[in-house]
């Protein structure tokens, strides 16, 4: 009898102490997201970074700026430390804008084209290079050419499919052919290449991007407005059509730049590290306000919201804004690089590089070895981030946090709304005003949030 | 022994039919977003309904316009009938733009501030009306200014609260000082009133939007941007603030109008009838872009996408335009009077009428008497439509549709996400370059799916 009263108490305090945790939490989630939405600076960083030190592609003038900036505000945020750490970024620029011009068709006459150069490409001296224009949907196709590519330009016609919901999934699907397309038709003696914009939208913008080549010369390379690439694909139905492709772009030495880094030492396990990031660097023909300008001041926000709300952190929180994600990872790769050297001991690492949409949730990966367990616990704290919208799910975390996974931790990938993201990506429109401060406040809010709990129960 | 292995046969086939039922409808479901994403016309018609017919109040040349346009694009969708329900709406006009000027602040002098007329404002005649300005945040706090009242200017300035997760909620919170706060301070003796835009954006645009009056006098009632509602309120700290209001808005006769149906005849059970619906009326001072504009054409990419996948309901589908929700709502009164009394048997009726954002589900209302038993069989169907982001939620439906509860159906509302919908709603800047095409066709796909399965498996 009194062996199951002690039971019976026991049980409720059991799970009374794990109401009143469970309470607690969200009490302090409830005030995470108070602060957030009402005293977040996010926004106004944001402001500055765009407008104030605007486009900064690595290597660029712009990028050392936002360095400066990264640094002079980190400064401000009571952080226990504030470092730079040096890496060696590629330095490409895009010189004078590029044409396309149809030079044979009596159709269209000389029209030019609403083209970009891609990121990476090569240099068609000042008459640009002339040539027939093949399409192709696929790399595959482009190969089969085989000797047929030489003295050609190589157009890339293959849409990001609409079908798909989630708008990342459509451009995972398609992206290859700017990435690698290139360089493949480059081997293959072309003297040049057009790639269809990243974009569901039909419209005049081209998009920019990342191609990559190695040790080849790189060639002419091009995005094409998905307005033009359609008209293009349509007249090769009827004729055979010749392009002038122009070029200016130079490869030159690589820089020195740096990942912007700020640290608060936890109080308990200062050895369990959280990291929070996105990365600084941005292509050179907008103001990188949803890619990544977004991610960075969320994830400085994460350490306004704890201050604002007095939380000193058990385990160590950093915030690390990554230089040079665009164009080769340079930054990623110098921290990991770093940290999985000594070794540290990241459990998780959260990056937001998806724009500043509507957050949705976090997608997750880890070593295989320990992703069910950790992901197990993550998931659990669904019942108190569901009521602000947000899922836990198996997905991609971030191209700079993800060489962290020999640390075995769980890093994080915030999932903003999707549908809007590929309007602005790498093209001249993603600027500050196509950015909403409401839903910029609720992504970074929904970071704080996850770094709370991560921080109070460990992972 | 036989039994057992009959059993065991009835099992088997009875889940097997029962997955493979779950399988064509997640099949179709998918159908439906592919036609939507790939077919769908919503997105021109809205740049027609925005862009040639432009802004709709009820009673004016561009609602007529629009109920014509309603009409000639219903015409050519194959419905079974089409027909105009005729409506006598109220007609308000705001002529010209409304003006305030602070009339003796040392420190403004005679500046002008943001304001826009409030939908059934009086006419304050060509001088317009000088007085002291009271700020109260609530109607109560307002009726409490008794006599203090008479001969002011009443500025009602609590702010819609930027912590709420949902915008609506928010709106739902501060929107009474706008529908009733000026024929309130009227009732004092009050010469005019001032009340701060419902937004949660700090900014210059001021939001119209509809105040009632009764018997009484319409007094001179205006909204105020957000911006000028803060430096207003700053200023009244300091000093004594006497404002010129100027309307010169006008009550003119009752007008008809219409709202514009189309019906497809249900193959076996044409009695019962799933609707679809949006508002076609609009405010005077945009394009009704989201408002409704992308209601509207969501419904009727609803026939668009059965017709494309040649899907004949069994139940009765009505699509349904309803002219004057803004101001008045004689549409809907006129259709739930007319289905109410003779009785129809709506199953189910479904209204978008909260911005054309990308879709994250349905809230639902019915008559507390079938509440339950209903909920439960849509809520099921969230096996299905969850891949596609979308939650079945109870909650309000729309304002056209909540009169026909009586018919014992279940009601839903489309529930887009709300963090962007109140920077446009009833502002000059809720035009058709707001709303993006994946957005509106995902809402217009989430609402086929739903009238899919009601057809199909009834409600």
């Amino acid at each position: 009898m009194k062996k199951t009263l002690l039971l019976l108490v026991g049980i409720v305090l059991f799970f009374g102490i794990s109401f009143a945790q469970e309470d607690e939490d969200a009490f302090k989630i409830r005030e995470i997201y108070d602060v957030a939405l009402t005293e977040g600076q996010c926004y106004d960083w944001l402001e500055y970074l765009t407008q104030k030190v605007g486009p900064r592609l690595s290597g660029s003038t712009g990028a050392a700026a936002a360095v400066e900036f990264g640094k002079q505000t980190f400064d401000k945020m009571g952080f226990d430390s504030v470092w730079l750490q040096p890496c060696m970024v590629p330095h490409w620029e895009r010189g004078k804008p590029s044409s396309a011009r149809i030079v044979n068709s009596g159709v269209i006459g000389t029209q030019e084209l609403k083209v970009i150069a891609l990121g990476g490409s090569g240099n068609s001296g000042a008459l640009g290079v002339s040539a027939e224009v093949i399409e192709v949907k696929t790399i595959d196709e482009a190969k089969a050419l085989g000797p047929r590519a030489r003295g050609k330009i190589i157009f890339f016609n293959r849409p990001m499919d609409p079908k798909q919901i989630s708008t990342f999934a459509a451009y995972g699907g398609a992206v290859d052919q700017r990435v690698h397309g290139p360089r493949e038709v480059g081997v293959l003696g072309a003297v040049g290449a057009i790639v269809r914009s990243m974009t569901t939208r039909i419209d005049d913008v081209p998009h920019s991007g990342v191609t990559v080549f190695r040790e080849e010369t790189p060639i002419p390379a091009v995005a094409i407005s998905t307005n033009d690439a359609n008209m293009l694909s349509e007249l090769l139905k009827k004729e055979s059509v010749k392009i002038n492709l122009q070029t200016n772009c130079e490869w030159l030495e690589d820089k020195l730049s740096y990942n912007v880094i700020g640290e608060i030492k936890g109080s308990e396990f200062p050895d369990e590290i959280i990291l929070v990031g996105g990365h600084l660097d941005s292509w050179d023909v907008n103001q990188g306000a949803h890619d990544d300008g977004a991610g960075v001041v969320q994830s400085l926000e994460v350490i306004n919201v704890f201050n604002k709300m007095g939380i000193k952190p058990k385990r160590t929180l950093r915030c690390v804004w990554f230089m040079n994600e665009e164009n080769g990872q340079a930054g990623a790769k110098k921290y990991a690089e770093w940290s999985n050297a000594i070794p540290e001991k990241h459990i998780a690492a959260i990056e937001s590089d998806r724009g500043g949409f509507t957050p949705r949730g976090f997608t997750t990966e880890a070593d295989e070895k320990v992703y069910k367990t950790k992901f197990k616990t993550a998931k659990d704290w669904e019942a108190l981030l569901g009521p602000y919208g947000l899922t836990i799910s198996p997905g991609g975390s971030g191209a700079d946090v993800t060489r962290l996974k020999p640390q075995m931790g769980l890093l994080f990938g915030l999932k903003p709304d999707s549908q809007r993201y590929f309007d602005y990506h790498h093209a001249r429109n993603d600027v500050f005003e196509n950015v909403n401060r409401r839903e910029l406040e609720l992504g970074a809010a929904a970071m704080s949030a996850l770094v709370y709990l991560i921080d109070k129960h460990g992972l």
